[in-house]
Order: structure tokens, then sequence, then C-alpha cells
């Protein structure tokens, strides 16, 4: 597997100005997340305050950060990061489409509004698990339950399918109807709670309680803590220090996961410190 | 005087995103500085890393972000700050064009290079000024020595000269022949070292040795800890936590002047989020 010097996760302003400034100082940059996921930004009316783009659209910043991503050669590769785990001297990042590996990791999430289900942060890793595609092995001849968020996730649900006897399928988006065979797709009702015990998940929902070997919460932002095991948190927020340097070593975040304000110009800056505090991780470690 | 919400020292980056932020949330706002004081941003080569301005000249550059800056009603006025002074529930602000008075300030002022002469930093005050308009009543009938850094400075050498007996001018920069009267120019000398004793100040240079009532050093930037008294530094820098707060109430730093990287989005998101904590702080004195 390749190993590059610096993934950055999150497509944000704070991730692209990360990966351009990587780019300028000839790090080898992989940026995970959605090709759209300016989408947040996308969605903003006019932006006054963003330094040399007077009176910009949400839509026409979006273009202006990623039209500058690929003229730096910056390639987002579209996936789902489901977990990064430091490994002393790299990190190992698995994502729904796949796995990555990296010196530095650049976290550029944004800010997640995700509340839990109530069981569902104390169940994780044995009941509830956040990515199909990462465990469907385990589910050979069993059954599953998954709580899905957007159209991507039946690919995920199909995948899991093939392994598992029965999936039902809870989509909370709107369900345009593809899926079949041992899936069962249930519309119109919301997850409330999991529950384990006798070695069965029970989801508690509006509707119906399934009964299942597992659920799958597909959700689209995991919470940091979940995301980095062992990352040091400030309320809701990742903590770090004036070089956007974490407690993990060689890993950085930027943009609103370290915290108000939350700015385009802002984010964007603390990329471009959290990538070239990447940049100095790496040179010490090549004299280490 | 009016007092402004928002006094905001230096037209880099950080100086004008703080000022079109405090605009945005409807604070009255002064910038002081010079109109070309994006001077530095304009000498510098292609900018690659400027989030959402792909391959900017310097040139380029200073133009959007002075251009972005009209448009949202910023005014810049040309003066050069000599001291801040806390009054506690105010800053009273010293340029050598006019006093001004804010409710909270924004350093802003970039890096500066400066090398103190020796004795200059024991004698600032007392034989040594940064400003010539400010202290030119107390040369009545005295002798003074200016070290001149640029065209701008004439003026307040004339000024002084006005009231001082006599005037030894020592131009930095390319002289091109104005002054004349009681005062007299000499080119072509370093200064080395100031000495007091006996009443009288005693500037070193390359060549003669200048004795007088006292010496003005006109820089163009003065260092951080004498601009504001009092104020706490890391090394060369300000000090300042993740909201750009120095040690002193209202008054907060970004850009280049809080310390490295020296990179224009830095300096332009550290901006943002001191004219959002200047504009917590005046929310929280109208509380009070």
């Amino acid at each position: 597997m390749d190993r590059y010097d610096i993934v950055v996760i999150g497509t944000g302003p704070g991730g692209l100005e990360a990966a351009i400034t990587a780019k300028v100082r000839n790090k080898t940059v992989l940026v995970l997340g959605s090709k759209d996921s300016s989408d947040k930004v996308s969605k903003a009316h006019e932006i006054q305050n963003y330094l040399g783009l007077p009176k910009i659209s949400g839509e026409n910043m979006a273009k202006a950060f990623l039209d500058h991503a690929k003229e730096m050669g910056v390639e987002i590769t579209e996936d789902r990061v489901n977990a990064v785990y430091s490994m002393g001297s790299y990190f190992a990042i698995q994502g729904h489409g796949g796995n990555y590996e990296a010196t530095s990791v650049i976290l550029a999430v944004g800010m997640t509004t995700m509340k839990p289900l109530p069981g569902e942060m104390e169940l994780l890793g044995r009941a509830v698990s956040y990515c199909a595609t990462c465990d469907a092995a385990l589910y050979k001849g069993k059954t599953a339950t998954v709580v899905a968020y957007s159209e991507e996730d039946e690919e995920e649900a199909e995948f899991l399918a093939e392994r598992a006897e029965k999936v039902y399928y809870l989509p909370q988006y709107d369900y345009l109807g593809k899926l079949g065979g041992n899936i069962e797709v249930t519309l119109g009702v919301t997850p409330e709670s999991v529950e384990y015990a006798d070695g069965k998940a029970t989801l508690k929902t509006s509707g119906d309680t399934y009964v299942s070997d597992g659920v799958f919460i597909l959700r689209q932002q995991i919470a940091p803590s979940q995301l980095v095991p062992g990352l040091k948190l400030d309320g809701n927020h990742v903590e770090v220090d004036r070089k956007m340097a974490t407690n993990i070593k060689g890993l950085y975040a930027c943009g609103h996961i370290t915290g108000t304000p939350y700015q385009y110009i802002k984010a964007a800056g603390e990329g471009n410190v959290a990538a070239l505090s990447a940049v100095n991780y790496l040179a010490e470690l090549k004299k280490a």
C-alpha cells in the first residue's frame, strides 16, 4: 500500500487549504471526502468576509476552492473515513471504500451535529458499527439492521447483504427504492435506541423494533472521538494548540472541528498552519 | 474625540480581514496604517496557496484585499502608530498624525525586523523618541537629531524644526533633498549607538557624532513591546491564545506578529478570529 506523506480528511476550506499548502511543499497528499462536501459551503448564502473574494455566493466560493485545488493537482478521493489509528510512526486509515496509510494526518471533517442514540456509544465496536463494508465479513449467515442516511449507503447495504442472511434497511433520506432480495426496506421509521442482550442487538424505532446480530448506523459524520481513538477533546471540539497539533503525534486538525468561530477564512487559515506543522513533523521524522 | 468600537492597526491581510469582519458585525472600525502597506504583499512573487485565489501575483492580491475592504466601507487612515495605552475600559492610541480612542484594539502590524541601536531601548521615552510630531513641543529652543527611514519623515522633521533651534537630519533612504533652513541634512551616515550623559544625547554614526538634546528614530515599525507597554511576548512575537487574545484585556493580535508560519491565509484567518473575539468583548462590556 502506498504510504502518503499526508492524508487530509475533509474537503471544506480547511482541508483544501491544507492540501494545496502540502502540495506547494512537495508532499504526497491524499484528500478523502466528498467532492461536493463543500456542500456546506455551497449552501451558504452570500459570504461577505472571506478576504479577497468579496460578496461571493456559497456556490461560487465552493467552486473557487475546488478549482484552486484541481489547479494545484490535488485529487479528492471520494470516501468516508470510519477510523484513524495511530500506529506509532504512521497512521492506518479505514475508509468505507478502502484502507489508506499516511505518515501524518490532518483532520478537517467539519463540525458534526450528530446526536448518538441512547446505547450507540456504549455498543460501538460490539453490536454497533459505522461501516458496513468494513465489517461485512463478520456477518456471514447473520442478520443486520442498517440505519442509512444517504443514497450511497445502498451500495454498502448490498455489499453487506451478499454476506448476511438478512438485512433490515431503514432509510432516513428520500429513498427511491432499488434494494431487494434479502434486504427488507422499511420507510418512515426513526431510530430511537439500541440495546444488546443475549447476543442480539435490538434497535427500537418510532415503528417496529428490529432484533438482529448487529446494527449499522451509516452516519455521514462520525464524532471525532470515535473517528480517532485516544483523541483529546475540548468539549465538542478537538483540542489543538496554536500549531494545530492534537494530543496524538503527527495528527493535526483544522476548521470547524477545532472550535468557534465557524468561519471559512478561519478554517482555511488553520488548514495552512496544520499543513505546515505536518511538513515540519515529516522533516523531523526524517532527521530522527 | 470619537471612540471607535475597534481600531485595527495594520493593513496587511490580518488587519483587513479583521476590519471587514468587524464591519459585517456592524461595529465602528478605524484602520490605521499605510494604504500600500500591503506593500509587503505587493512585493511577493506568485502566491500559490491562498485558497480561492490561485496563482496570484502579490500585486493583484494586495489589490483584491484593498478592493474588498473598500467595498465593505472600510476606511484606511494613513498614520503610523507610536503607542497604544490601555486605559482600563478603553485604549488611547498615539499616532504621528493624531490621537485616537477605541474600546478594543487589534494589532496587525506585521513582523518587525528592526534591530534597536545599542542604547536605544534604554533611552526610549527619555533621550530617544519614535515620533517627532508627538514630542516636538518639548524641543522649543533645543536641538534634535533625526534618523529617518522614509520621505514622509521629512514632514515630521519640518514640524519639529518649527519648534527646535536646530535639527540634524540623517536620511537612511534615497533622499531627494527638500529640507533646509535650520535642518542640516547629512547623507550616507549610518547610526551606530545612542548614549546620554549630562543632559545631552550622543548619536554615534559611521561618520560624525551628533550631540543634541534628543534623538528621534522614525522607524517604520516599532517593536510590539514598545508599541504597547505591558504587552506579553513569546520571543519576538506577541503571545496570544486561540482566540487571538493578548494578556491585555480588549487587545487582540493577528498575523505575522503572533508567530510563524508567515503566510497570508494564516494572517487573514487570525484577523477573522481576532475581530470576532473583539466583538464578543464589546458585547460583554455592554452587559457588565
